[in-house]
């Protein structure tokens, strides 16, 4: 794993762009950022594990919530700076309570909302931060 | 279209990350990044336009390759901070002749290919920069 982890091309901040994809619908669900060791968690224990740039704290998703997100496949792009973790997700990914994070769309001049959210955020998070 | 410009938060740096996804099989093609300019045009033109980094310039995608990207829906993710495109695209997305940017993956301590290039780079671009 080490050599995996030697190859992946870390920014200036040491983050990595990390696309998470539903492996069987493959429905993009979001967006988020890695480090090094948020890959390593990820590789080791098969739970996806982002760095969270407003908290400045590795970020196991789900870890409040529950909807964690089972990692099946990891990719890496041409230039080994950009992620795709292909992954069974738990409920929904997106902490408005949406399956997805992409839930809006360009229409005309303004943005769509293309989904309803299927959980209310409190009840995903009660009085814990959000995941 | 401005008021969805203005709706974008783009980095320090002026950038948003995009994801290109091929609208109807969602494979995701690639991740690159976008100014307000990259984004104005591709919503003017209908055609994927990107900021590159390496070269400081707008980057239309297949412009020397061919290999364009029409635009099906420009999509915004929950923060505003990030954009997916749902793009036909024309022939393959990556500089290796590959579809997908997104060929190699972990496997134990190594990167294995999952894919082979459909077309040389040199098919693809010749003598021009790739693209």
């Amino acid at each position: 794993m080490p050599s995996v982890l030697d190859q992946i091309r870390f920014d200036a901040a040491g983050l990595v762009a990390a696309i998470a994809q539903q492996h069987d619908t493959g429905e993009v669900l979001m967006l988020a950022w890695m480090n090094r060791d948020a890959v390593a968690e990820t590789l080791a224990t098969g739970r996806v594990c982002y760095w969270s740039r407003s908290r400045g704290a590795l970020w196991r998703k789900g870890e409040s919530s529950g909807q964690v997100q089972r990692l099946v496949e990891l990719r890496v792009d041409c230039d080994a700076d950009a992620i795709l973790v292909r992954v069974e997700q738990t409920g929904v990914a997106c902490h408005t309570g949406r399956r997805s994070c992409f839930y809006r769309a360009v229409d005309g001049d303004a943005l769509r909302e293309l989904t309803q959210p299927e959980v209310s955020p409190e009840q995903l998070y009660g009085a814990h931060a959000q995941d």
